[in-house]
């Protein structure tokens, strides 16, 4: 049994920090690396990709939209077309960076309302799909349960790997319940243990209380919900417990 | 004997319109493609990787600083770091629109502020030549004769071009006098046989009107110079008159 | 029998130009400037303004959403308190140019999908009021018949101005039916005579060819339609052939 | 004996948290709130002018370079032009939130190397002194001492407060010696001291260890300096324990 742990790093910007992406990256796996869209910038992203080389964690793009002031949080109504290109742009960028410091280019997981309109979207869905395509066929990329985008990369014959959420709720067909306000959840034995029955026995307590069937294959923990090294650590610990293995998403879905 | 004529490409953004790309393709053998930080947008660097690949154009990056409303012509006391991660992310950026059309990038040329801080300043030179050197040693470099970033990549044993001007004036050094005003010369026919002394003669007249020495293997036309298109008919038909080859600047300097 | 033109304006963007509003102002008597998030920039907003000063035409903001590659038209899912926010502040800055040139604000129209949610969404509609509110109370909101926006002005006591479109379709309550692709009609005095028609009659043919009613105190020309001078002198002729004045928008609903 | 002590305000972004200003609130008296070019952003600007005026501090514009992931901290080569445009546009969109609140705006203070560029260079000084004359004359800059921003105000008849620093460098003149690596000293003690001696005895030690004359009205902590509350609480104690008043701006140079 295996199981690869995601977290949303490259989030800073200038100045400004956001997480403790150092700290993060002895727990996981997979690192989502913000492309200058939504966070961080051309520094940042350098910095996070060595980082991520540092620690032997596999490099994914985590593009946004165009909108920093808004965290890419806010939907936009952008043409398909529009958003491949965004696709295209941000991966290009992080995979120079990755090219420059010796590594590669393993997934793709769009962020926020991004992420959110591919799920619901299959046009949107698409778009992403095929601009990722176009450049490298084996890039996986990551979807929630029963959305728009699982199908169509399924469809596509793009890798696709199930995503459930440590920090998020989840719907009754392991949707990801998304709100600006972050986690609603703070006992990290409690949300790790969640971690370990999705894993285990494919099954959630969702948002309003039913127990829901769920796969996941990379279960993300957000680098910004308050004590996310902890409650990474407590994850690990569990999984451990159970002998799951933790590994990156390539070696699961491969 | 042989020249290659380069063009500043892609400088629209959004609704507006800058240069009419298209039509200069005809005229051109490498194409500086702008990547979003001084112009061009994503939209934009799709279109004109395609373009150029329609006409057998070869692509260059053309980085610029990060100042949209100033289109790059304002001087930015940035590091060399942070200059270095401006060239990293914008020609990722713009490799992976080439990937995804099926073609690569041959060649990178700074734009405006950035080019002009490169020629004159070695730290700034050697951070844009680190930049491409780590990615990819073939790249070629443009610059004027006697700069900084031309003493440099010879340092380095990256690729250079020596570059002379269509449409705008040299000094005794064969440098660059960059204003923010554009051309000043305005008779294409005179200009035309300008570029053909500098390939033919290795020799240009300056802005204070000595007759200086040059060395020229590409020539840039601005697009964005009144009149660019007839320019470009005029220097391409000049050119052949007098048998010089026109080549996209890797069979020049290879 | 009187009607005011407006105009958008001052949407150039550093080195890029759009439309041409330096003939535009011989024919309106209102310009709406745009204010930075999706064109326009500080020195375009100055000139702009002094601009109007210059050719006594009134001058209103032209606030859009932060989106300048986008040029404001693709509609965002911001909060009513976030947009609330990008009216002050928008407001503001043009306020300070029309200031310092000895000038007021005497109207506000926002811009592409900023506007067409505010006259779908009664939320939008007071969010946008209420930041004009509370600065001034006598600024008067451009509105299209049967709108959010018209319906909240008239509960909250702004002043509010009916709109009409010289170079875009209506629906059958007035309503405007934007596209991305601007203009359907390209025969200028056909254009003219639908806008005497709606002042005159208060009936507008339809984009699907129904005879509507409606009613408008201020009829919009886009600067970047092509032709748009042309069309602007043949309404202001038409017009003028009519015995109706063309006045600001104050002496029509003051 | 009275001295002003000023703080930049409104310097977090979206969801980027920079400072702690409403604990700094309770020891100023004048806030210089960022307005969106380096820092901040409108909902931002709405809260820190709400906050200072629930203190009752004084409230200023800190305007500066169009460089936001730089933090402003960059120089750029504008024009002076330019640089008036920035004043103008970013002093109109704070006096609109100030308006909106119920509040005027006292003072400005550009930011960072928009503020170097104003000390070294008398142009860019007299482009910002315009800039503010032109829309209201009695609003009060802020300079160092020896600087040309002060000789300039005071040739233009701006009211001008002269600048000390808690926890910056000072040169043999009074002037300021700026790092992007912020402060030297973390002794609050001894901060405090060397504030009350600027006030007291016009005296301050430099970065090399001279004894130099320096005049203060106005003395800065920066909200960034690790530990600035309590840096600024050691100043408000030390002060008050000589008997020094501690008042807005206005109320010194008036």
């Amino acid at each position: 049994m295996k199981v690869d742990l995601n977290c949303d790093m490259g989030e800073s910007f200038g100045l400004y920090t956001q997480g403790n992406d150092e700290a993060m990256m002895q727990y996981i796996t997979s690192a989502n690396i913000a492309c200058g869209y939504h966070a961080g910038d051309p520094h940042v992203m350098r910095e996070t990709v060595r980082l991520a080389k540092e620690h032997s964690v596999a490099i994914g793009a985590h593009p946004g939209l165009p909108d920093l002031v808004g965290f890419g949080r806010r939907k936009m109504d952008c043409t398909t077309a529009e958003m491949k290109d965004f696709i295209t742009y941000q991966m290009g960028a992080l995979r120079e960076f990755a090219r420059a410091t010796g590594v590669g280019i393993d997934h793709c997981k769009p962020h926020g309302a991004f992420y959110m309109q591919a799920m619901e979207n299959k046009e949107v869905a698409r778009a992403i799909l095929e601009a990722i395509h176009d450049v490298d066929k084996n890039t996986i990329v990551f979807a929630v349960n029963n959305s728009a985008m699982l199908e169509e990369a399924i469809k596509m014959g793009i890798p696709v790997a199930k995503e459930g959420y440590a920090d998020r709720e989840h719907t009754e067909d392991g949707n990801l319940v998304l709100t600006r306000k972050g986690s609603a959840i703070d006992d990290y034995e409690k949300m790790a243990q969640r971690v370990v029955r999705m894993v285990k026995e494919k099954k959630v307590i969702t948002f309003d209380d039913k127990d829901a069937a769920i796969e996941v294959e990379t279960v993300c923990i957000h680098g910004d919900t308050p004590g996310a090294v902890d409650l990474a650590k407590a994850i690990v610990h569990a999984l451990k417990a159970e002998n799951i293995e933790i590994a990156p998403v390539r070696e699961i879905i491969g």
